[in-house]
């Protein structure tokens, strides 16, 4: 379940419920969509994740929310920028894969950030390249040799939403956009991006939802731990 | 370059150029966008390619163009559903991981197929399942264990297309969404079916332009080979 | 008419004039739409119904005017997560028919709670059947049994708006699809699950604006009381 | 199924399968989406359904495969206006239920006509009422008497698509809008009469896509066959 | 000049132009747009049209300007619900024409107030007719008699805005709909009854923008000073 | 009833329904709306109109459909231009009032001859001025004197749909604008035009669907004719 | 003016008028729109400015149209890719200024090449860059050598519309993007790169309409000219 | 770099870095984009570019940040209407060129004057012509005389935008069209302005995002210093 769809009802009163079963189904555990839910709620699956020993996530929190729930959850961080409250289950565990998070403005930042700490949570290293927007187009062939072998990149951009096709044209691995709200007027909340990565003449991009910093770490995470493993050698043996 | 980006100048009068470095780059060669091509622009590519060595490739080729080309490309094949034309350069040689094509109703099948052909094209294993739409909630279950186990999953569905948020939630394996132009009236062209699968509650669903089935193909193809090889171990040596 | 179409007037100094004829003509006494009314407007309607011996509705009632309201109107009680305001006429009726009302993800519930209360004013039976949406599905197999002998299914749903295709899979009765606003970027505000809905593949499935909870909720039961009286009978009668 | 999810694969080659247990889960046999499929793909489920004694329907069926299909299918009959071809099972069975067609000029005369044709194959009564759009606002009020007593009505209208907003103000029962593409500029392919059905003010209105008349017929259909036989008696029984 | 297009600068600092000719050219003088204007810009015009006996008029005013202006402009009077800040040249002059503004809603009744002080500030005869929506379809024959002899009708809807449509069924004099941005969801803002307007099947049906109850009121007033005083007359003269 | 509402079945077989009526409520006779109608129905129509000595006029109207009905119609004439045909009844009698129709280019010729020969079925006086697009903008100045007495004009414009504007900004007189679909690219069928006339800064420019030119002749017609006769005179007799 | 807006009359029996007064005005003669211009119209333009010894140009002008004019025109040229028919007053007269029009894909040949004609019919110096997408950013750079000298510089892309952007942010000068319809799907006839031209984060882009080669080449030429003369150096004089 | 893509990190903790190298590639040094940065952010970059002796500017810098501001930057100044923060590096250097700002009406000032700054920051003189829109006809050309030796016009309008075609009409130097927000209703935030200049039929219109005043601002800076320069006799020497 994206954490898009919440599946535990915070409203007073009513009881929550933790997917336990969703690292078997799906390969990671369940993560909290955050805006709207209730301390209490929030605590409640962090807690019942961590007897556990899951690691727990939640995205979307507000400084409010974090503010609230930090003195409750021990070992739990909150990054500001990209509103994702965590809780590692094993914290020194090595990183597995590569992918590497690239965006276009420092007005991308946040989700960028978001991306990158939902691939930190899912064990995979990563690389961040901040502020290669086309526009300088000398930037980004600067930085390529930092993530060249990654498994898979996730690019943020908003206004025209360009930068995918940049990078999917330097690179041979998969390529997530992530069209960002960032912009005016013409922009329409994003609409200009996500139209530029779904016609990107490069034949490596595939595209998420407006501001889905969550969904392209995922993704890109999948792709990676499965590239990292191998899955050939899995599926004869 | 996506096919859809024509790379080689089909105007009378005008030369080709094969971009021959592009395997290097990319890790496969150059693909033809056959429409709009004359036969001779067309030819030529594939005769270069073939002298390297390489498999050629050309997709929306229609029946008149494949039936002018037929004669000229000895060991090509036509696929009129996927409208897609090709030579092996290697017929035999083993197929490398394991992408499964799943379509909603048989009106998507031309472009399932597109993305059949795309991966065979590329070496990858490829299970087809038709015919599975949600309105016959329980069609799906019954061939899950047919794809449990692929690397990726390539959905193809018109109308609501709802299909890649059901798979998603079935499957760990990301799925990449290819919304198609069936249906009418509120349908807009494929419209409904692309924000369905922009929205989707699943988190490992990604999606690329309508009717795009070399592009799923291509995607699904980029993620199964490397899992299949495990990059882990090659980024190790 | 509608409660979105307000037929009170409410700004200071006009009169109110409730259309007593409603229930003849339509079935059911008229509804208020809450949205923008004083609290005097809305307690003479109120009033006025109850002389009568008609139940009293109100919908989109902020907790404010509710807070307002409930000491004016005894008997009365308010659903915060509705927004509805009530007053039965005749508290312990029998229900009649059988409404089920499905809903997606725990955002979609004030939605569906509207359709609730809407349908257990009407004198409707309603089974609630929470948190199904499609990215879990195995959910709702699992709950088929408590509404498949519904005589009409509401489904609630934002984001990609896929569950009313599944429910109309399933069953044979009329299904009622809500669209909802929730969702973020390329969802719109809901055109996302609106489309969706309209361009369902299963036949029996008919849609209302988005976030319609109470139109849901009325068609729904416009059918099962229709269904339950078996109107055959009555027309031969 | 819908019609528009077509099954069965009429692509040359290709096996036919029908969905025999349809009428078990649904209520009514499979019908046939007949734009795009082979004469002897549609044949062929006919004749499967005639043996079981089920009848048989297929939508969207041109004149040329009419032509085709009528000598080859003992029985069977064809409407040109509504492009539905249908061979009867029983075909003098008594009529259920009481719907009406209402349609607001004779340009949406087809999708009335669908329509008609889908709800007598449902076996249920049909009263239509063409040429009562609402610039000739005398026209409805005068022919009311033929259809008050309608289990449900269906509205077919293109344009400013009002025609369901006024019908749903003088009647209590379900009413099914269906917009159509009739119009030209602003109105966008039926656009603006689905947006005005979608915002009706009239609390009883439900909305199906632009042109979908037998959906429309449909879904009126469930609703007159239940309201006919009386659900509760069935329920309690 | 519409008052939509602020003439007067209202920026501290810059100086304030009255366009004095312009009855001359366009037979009123020119209208205040308040929206953003400062209260000294407001009642330079007030005062220099005053000066020169010309009735003043502001549109979009907010209560907190009019609290200021109020005690500045004597003579002047503010209706609260239209917004809208008048001062009468010559308050006793006879009535011209006859136009009727007919609104759907009481929603609506803001911008019918609009229209209405339009027209009394242009010296017209006004005919109020509220409360008239289509989904109480009884209601508007039952009012034909009080304006069935006007020069030419605003008409003021939101939702689907299909009142224009009936009202020019039963009238031959001109009929100018005026959109309104009530409604939610679907509604798009006032596009569904903007579309609905625009599409009308009646042909003596014309539009202006969303919420414009001031051109609504302006043009119709136009109509019916002119068909007032009868230009035949004039011109041959 | 708009002409663009066929009243009149024209399928095979069908009867034909004068709205004979018409002139009565709406002043002017019942138009034929000729797209799609069979030359049969519309030579009834023209026929019974000619038995009872009101004029017949029929819109769109093909050369196919003229060329087969002009040997049945005496005195009809067609304009190919404006497509279409017409039946005098009193060929001689004065016209009155006064409407000038004005175009931006020549390729709006054919909604601007549209609009003229229903002003001239209608008894009006037409001033046409073409070729007065605002790319020229000295064209139009030299031109007012033609019109500056118009009791209404129909201004034709399609690209940008400026003309209207710029016409309200020199007369009084209501202009009815009327945008075409005369463009290309972010033209959008005539959405640019259609957005700038609604949003057009001159108080007195009202809008009509796009290509509309009958409507924007009729509505400029019935407020010429009032003009002409002057109503308050009418009123008080 | 546009040769998008035709000012000669080409319906039978209408007679042409040239602007000649063009050149003084605007410094270039009239441009002809060929668009559905009859061949009598287009001669008698191109000879009417060969008389006084200015240059003629017709632009989308048919290949069937060109058959017929190249005889009646001598000296004339036809460019079929272009669709631009020309006569050169002066054929040896020098170039002035530097314009270079790039382009991102072969499908974008034909606007690129009516922007060159353009420029070449304006005596501008042209250089052609072709085939420079983003997908393979390794080819703009290489050839940035052959125009980083240019006055402004003409950007052709479809799809994605990304080229403007990067080109933008190798060069100092200005750059007018021209958004082609080549595309599919989500590119919605050009609007994906027309809204990523006018989101450009590239400070000196200007953007013109989708197709628009002409007005692209037009604009860049008057920027080339004056750059060219020096106007400073005029102004003074 | 437009201002609209910040280079500089402004949140906490987080460093910046000026592009110094600007002047070189694109002839003017960095803008910074204020909104959403951090005082302490832009007086960086202002104090390094101060040292560097670069003229320095920031866009959108609303009142709080500039009162924070001022104080820091000796020589600073701040316009409110433009929301523009400068400080010059050589104050009493000579303008080169001429280009003029034209704008609609009152309320696209604030677009206008970012417009003005800018040009005033590149050393350009400026002419400022305000008030002039089309629905005022007569405005435009009284003040002809002010502009018509312009090397570039930026035309800032909202509304219906016809603003541009106008001015385009007049003159031959290219047109920066710059579409405001300014509007209500069918407006949709400034599409249709943007959408009438797209279409526009002056051939001299190019048009820029929507309030970007700024990037209008820019664009026809860089023309009028080439053409005050001459780069003819810069190429040659």
């Amino acid at each position: 379940m994206d954490p898009q769809t919440p599946r535990h009802k915070s409203l007073a009163g009513q009881t929550v419920t933790v997917d336990l079963d969703r690292r078997r189904r799906c390969g990671f555990p369940e993560v909290v969509y955050g805006e709207g839910k209730t301390v209490e709620a929030i605590a409640a699956v962090f807690d019942e994740q961590h007897a556990r020993g899951e690691p727990a996530m939640a995205t979307r929190v507000s400084p409010e929310q974090a503010e609230a729930l930090l003195p409750l959850l021990s070992g739990a961080t909150y990054n500001q920028v990209a509103r994702i409250l965590r809780r590692e289950s094993h914290p020194g565990r090595p990183r597995v894969g590569k992918v590497a998070v690239v965006s276009a403005g420092s007005s991308d930042l946040p989700i960028a950030e978001e991306a990158r700490e939902t691939l930190d949570w899912m064990g995979v290293a990563v690389t961040m390249v901040h502020d290669v927007g086309v526009a300088g187009p000398h930037r980004l062939p600067e930085r390529l040799a930092e993530f060249e072998d990654a498994d898979a990149v996730v690019v943020v951009a908003g206004m025209e939403g360009a930068l995918p096709s940049v990078v999917g044209g330097y690179l041979a691995c998969p390529v997530v956009g992530v069209p960002t709200s960032v912009g005016y007027g013409a922009n329409f909340q994003g609409l200009s991006a996500l139209l530029s990565m779904l016609n990107s003449c490069a034949s490596n991009v595939t595209v998420v939802n407006i501001d889905a910093g969550f969904k392209g770490g995922y993704v890109a995470g999948l792709i990676a731990t499965r590239a990292a493993a191998g899955t050939e050698g899995r599926r004869d043996a």
